[in-house]
């Protein structure tokens, strides 16, 4: 006897009521969650934002690494983190998923404790969705509304000559970490009686498997009174997410190669796997750290913020968007950021 | 010398800029649309409703007999169907597609042709999205918002007994329509040189590639200060929706077979395929209609209405959801919509 519910056993309706009967909501401003043709939000005189992102199996993860909690949870933090990114709060998320006939309700529930668990610890609403059928692997596709009072919206654009360049936790671990997991799995299908050596690169896997979006920064630089002028969410590499905002705020920027934020392991496990730790930073991607820019004014307040590095300064247009060393030579960056075609 | 461009030469943000360049905004709502973490939207004191669909190839399509243009619109059109259900405006959507690597920018400026003519056609602002590539077939995930006075939107849950059972235009034509698609592509299948023999089933066809939310009659409604008490669009089939009307309101309800709002070529092209027409009009789904009911003291204002038919009544949910027919006789209607499982 098998322990495993077939969907088809379930069906459609039957599991939009699991999935709904499990959904707490948290917001004043969710009039109405699951299970009407729309859900209803009231965000009063607040402004809101939108951001949508849709991750598939074999592009954006691999199952056979990536448990379906962890999943369920990133899929959530990443679109959490586009709205961090405009300094607003996330306040409700509507998720779509396909799911191949070999999925079971236990995996689809596995799935969906990891969007509650991120909804939790983001105080979001699940408000509704989409659950069909694939053909071939799974599908996330998530929408994240957020709230933000008017005026207090930041965009790419508002970076000025003289800010201060700041990124948040450090660079280049969810990419290291997708190398450790890609050679275990290398290694498994070579010899399945193998046990993964993952003990000394917990950290690194982590930041790969479950990202946080930095919402706790958001809050602390409100706290602080400290508004960002321009800022990005890393998922696709610094040098990709700093070409952006100089684009957009037409302006250049210098980063000091030393000031770069990087973890132990990280460094130590490029050094193993002969990768230059320096690319992992620049264009390793799916940090989903926060890249901004802030007036000279917050320097003191951010100078010794445990969460926050000051990597570098915006420059005029005219000077480029450069990586200068501790000699003093400074060399044009290249975007190597991740081209999905 | 080939016509087409692939993607990989135009590279993702290469495309975004493409898409980006053709959007206009039309809403005062829309603060900042395409090219930020997210966009931003200022709803003022309205409330606001948020839809999210997903359609994958090889489920919800078949790129065989589906123009892009076509696909692209109605993946637009099924989620402002799912916002007129709510009695709201739709104003913004947000589109996550997911392609394959055979497609060229020609195939995906086809598809968001269509996607812009539904933005134009339903005055929405395309505001953001994703674009991804897909393993295997094109998938599109699209999250609309609407607007909706306070006090305005309406439920499944708010149908009383003795209210008027209405549906917007005819039913079962879609579920023909492909029905008539399937056979073709089976014939062109067996012999290529064969022509498709789609002369006589224009309508049906048209209303199976290209459906309209029924944005007019919300409109209409309205002008004549008519406000359903519950209302739902009949993706699943009218008896599915009917069931989730009469449970969600707690009510029952009997319809009559005669009055059912059928086209003669439906009609006709059901007795060619040996296919019971009350079973299309039933069960067939994708007519994105509009189901909803109204306090009797609507009658005269609707009796005569050219795009709205009087099904059936409320009733006390003891008497359970019937069909009648003419002679008075009552059966117990069995809700056979689809299920993706």
């Amino acid at each position: 006897m098998s322990d495993f519910t077939p969907l088809s056993e379930v069906g459609e309706f039957g599991l939009i009521k699991i999935i709904n009967d499990k959904t707490e909501l948290r917001n004043a401003s969710t009039i109405k969650g699951i299970g009407d043709d729309a859900a209803i939000i009231e965000p009063q005189e607040k402004q809101l934002v939108v951001s949508s992102d849709m991750l598939l199996e074999g592009v954006h993860f691999d199952l056979t690494f990536c448990p379906l909690k962890h999943l369920g949870y990133k899929a959530v933090a990443v679109n959490v983190s586009d709205i961090a990114a405009m300094n607003a709060t996330p306040t409700q998320i509507t998720v779509n998923i396909a799911l191949g006939a070999r999925y079971t309700l236990e995996a689809v529930e596995e799935l969906y404790e990891g969007i509650r668990l991120a909804c939790e610890n983001y105080n979001v609403d699940l408000v509704g969705g989409d659950t069909t059928s694939s053909r071939t692997g799974l599908v996330i596709s998530i929408t994240a509304i957020g709230e933000v009072a008017k005026g207090e919206a930041v965009l790419r654009s508002g970076a000025q000559v003289n800010d201060l360049v700041c990124v948040t936790g450090d660079l280049g671990a969810a990419y290291m970490g997708l190398q450790v997991l890609e050679r275990e799995k290398q290694a498994f299908l070579a010899d399945p009686e193998m046990q993964p050596e993952l003990e000394d690169k917990q950290y690194i896997v982590g930041r790969q498997l479950r990202p946080e979006a930095r919402m706790d920064v958001i809050h602390d630089l409100k706290g602080r009174g400290i508004k960002p002028t321009a800022m990005i969410d890393i998922s696709d590499g610094l040098a990709s997410e700093l070409f952006h905002i100089c684009k957009q705020s037409g302006v250049g920027a210098t980063v000091y190669k030393d000031n770069l934020p990087a973890d132990n392991q990280m460094l130590q496990t490029a050094l193993e796997f002969n990768i230059d730790p320096l690319s992992c930073i620049m264009n390793g991607g799916e940090d989903y750290e926060l890249l901004f820019t802030v007036p000279l004014t917050a320097y003191d307040e951010l100078k010794n913020h445990p969460d926050i590095t000051i990597i570098g300064k915006i420059t005029d247009a005219s000077e480029g968007v450069n990586l200068a060393t501790k000699t003093g030579q400074a060399y044009p960056l290249k975007a190597q950021g991740w081209n999905h075609f």
